[in-house]
């Protein structure tokens, strides 16, 4: 039986999660492993706040740097969130020998190569499965069993926030806010769920899964980012009755020499494996050469699958560590590569557009020949009964076209005087 | 970087995929892993056959022999099926200080501990992801992911065949003997299909995976088997029209000191995440106390996809080679535990019967009274049109029973004078 002792910084939710799982189910890893985890000494900030675990008083401590330089630890577990002073702390833990587990997508999306070149020199192993999809084996995968695939598309839901805000209002016909109010009070939303709402926290796990499945650097502060708070509850009938399902989706597309990496809103047949996620679940679709289509499904946050992807990188490094294992999987790719995003405006697609126009004769003849002058073909169009006091909504489908002209065409129709509305335009996203 | 060398033994559509997928993904295979992977020897017994792959000639070889023979060889890599000669050639290579990786889930499932065992004592490491599901990780997410996990309960569509003519008599309304045929004419079935269709290539996955999930031996021949060929097309069209799917399944749940395993047609309520899976797709539900809920999805056959799982394989033991890490995840639990076997007869659920009866009165009455006489309370009644000549279907939906109560009540149901045919039962399988 081999010992290994862990240090927490961050005893939270995620944190208490981690602590409760090893008391119950370290004998089972035990059983399986041959490894006794012990949780060496946690710091938290707040050691009074009321906690329905209980750990031996003496190994609490306020001051992480009490974790991070206990020679006595093995693996030094990262649970506060954001980018400092966890970035410092992960750092200083990996110059101190130590190997990291991390749940913090924000640091690794922002400061990835930063901690990877650290731990490379250092020897040490850095996991951080829990950063993106909660107990969903995503980044394991990736590293490991598509290890012989080039990637060739991903689409992942991977907020469970904006899924379920979705779902209430697809399902339900709730509006937005309310359902963003119900969030709220489930515990589903943050007081503040600015984060998740606009797509930043999806675009951050976007970075990293993108980064895997191409074995470059996806700069976070490069991927395109669009959120939820403009899509209507009426959109999304729209689309129903079209036969769209309506997702917030993290996208990644990848050639030999070029990624694209996106978050919006998307519309998805309704036989698309993804269509059929709903409320807080979270799901990755990919496409690999030879595995062909794969997708994860699983809970994406929410202390115990949180905790179980946690529990299973600390195993994952003390297998490396009882097995005498050093450097066996590098968190870089051994040879670095570099690859082209391709900007937004290149990208092609079919697209749902709503225009908001007066209801008179000429209107659509209008707006479909400008979309014509753009090169703009179309593939559906309905117009809707007259839900404004003095416009109606018209919805068109598009045949694939660029993004820069859609951009343009709408950019045009919009200032016509026959337009009440900024247009509305949603991304449809086919299955492979 | 590190040279890796493999021998294949069995050169059919598997080899083949395996040697295709290192040619072209070799270099990002490097790349990603500082590992080099080189064919070093093919054996096969027929060497004559065509095969759109080119080899040097020079390593090809009819003798078996000379694959788990050779010092210079690091991987033997098992793809010819079947116990015998697979298991001695397992043996020997392990015996003779090589790592091996396998797709062969007889072999595995029925000879699993002896070869376990043997790797231990040489240290080597045996995988065998491509046994199950073809390229979706479930083995390895079990052995590694979910390693803080218990396990609860595990259902799978491990089997391509039946899904495909499942899904053609549900989605198409052919008889299971047409959509056998069309399943041949695609060849998503062999000429002989028996072990597809009778469950025992469900079972022998099955097996393996509730060995994992249960840190116990799972006797491949204790595992309860039921197939699909007395499935009617209209049994699939009444569960329909209540809201259920058909699916052969795999179905495994766990206890601290027992085990569940079973294969047989099953029922799921629509809005099952097993429900969607059709065509020849697998994937794999399962629950863990801290993960909870969670699916894999992908493709469970063809060269491309169970070739993507063998390399994965190969990949993951080269890791080890190259890190110098000796006996890092043993096949075996570290503590061997035993687990009871719920007999069949013990296992409590709801049911699906079709009753054949004489269209008269007091018939339904008849039979509700023996339901009642044992202890079976029913959920739901409907009445058929009738379709034999002289019989109707009674269609009874039960609440949750016990096999052996519903065994004994069918027994004596069967005895009635107005019941024309044997009555036809599939279970219900609700998800947690």
């Amino acid at each position: 039986m081999k010992d290994i002792r862990v240090g927490l910084i961050g005893f939270g939710t995620i944190g208490k999660g981690v602590v409760k799982n090893i008391i119950s189910n370290g004998g089972l890893i035990a059983q399986q492993t041959g490894i006794r985890l012990e949780i060496a000494r946690i710091a938290d900030i707040d050691l009074q706040r009321e906690r329905d675990v209980s750990v031996d008083p003496s190994i609490l401590t306020t001051d992480a740097e009490e974790v991070i330089h206990d020679d006595s630890i093995d693996i030094v577990v990262e649970l506060i969130g954001g980018i400092n002073p966890a970035r410092e702390y992960v750092l200083t833990a990996l110059r101190n020998g130590k190997h990291v587990v991390t749940a913090n997508k924000a640091l690794i999306s922002k400061c990835g190569v930063e901690i990877f070149e650290t731990a490379r020199e250092s020897g040490a192993d850095v996991l951080y499965e829990a950063s993106v999809a909660g107990c969903i084996p995503v980044i394991k995968s990736l590293r490991e069993s598509l290890v012989a695939n080039k990637v060739l598309s991903l689409d992942g839901i991977v907020n469970g926030t904006c899924n379920y805000i979705l779902t209430r209002m697809q399902k339900d016909q709730m509006s937005f806010s309310s359902a963003l109010e119900e969030a709220k009070a489930k515990g589903y939303a943050e007081a503040d769920p600015s984060f998740d709402i606009n797509g930043t926290d999806s675009a951050q796990k976007l970075a990293i899964l993108a980064s895997l499945a191409s074995n470059s650097w996806v700069d976070v502060d490069r991927v395109y980012v669009e959120g939820i708070a403009h899509i209507t509850q009426k959109d999304i009938a729209y689309a129903a009755e079209l036969g769209y399902v309506l997702k917030l989706l993290a996208i990644a597309k990848f050639g030999s020499d070029w990624v694209q990496a996106r978050v919006h809103p998307a519309l998805l047949r309704r036989n698309h494996p993804l269509a059929d996620v709903w409320d807080v679940h979270n799901a990755i679709y990919l496409v690999g050469d030879y595995a062909g289509e794969m997708m994860f499904y699983g809970q994406g946050a929410g202390e115990k699958p949180t905790a179980s992807a946690v529990v299973s990188d600390i195993v994952d490094i003390s297998r490396n560590i009882k097995s005498a294992a050093r450097k066996r999987i590098s968190s870089l790719p051994e040879t670095a590569s570099t690859k082209r995003l391709i900007p937004m405006n290149q990208i092609r697609g079919r697209y749902y557009l709503r225009f908001t126009v007066i209801d008179k004769p000429g209107v659509l003849a209008q707006i479909t020949t400008v979309l014509g002058e753009n090169g703009i073909s179309i593939s559906a169009v309905t117009q809707k009964e007259r839900h404004l006091e003095s416009a109606v909504a018209v919805i068109v489908m598009t045949h694939a076209a660029k993004e820069e002209s859609i951009r343009a065409a709408l950019k045009t129709i919009d200032s016509l005087d026959v337009v009440k509305d900024e247009t509305l335009m949603i991304r449809i996203e086919e299955s492979e």
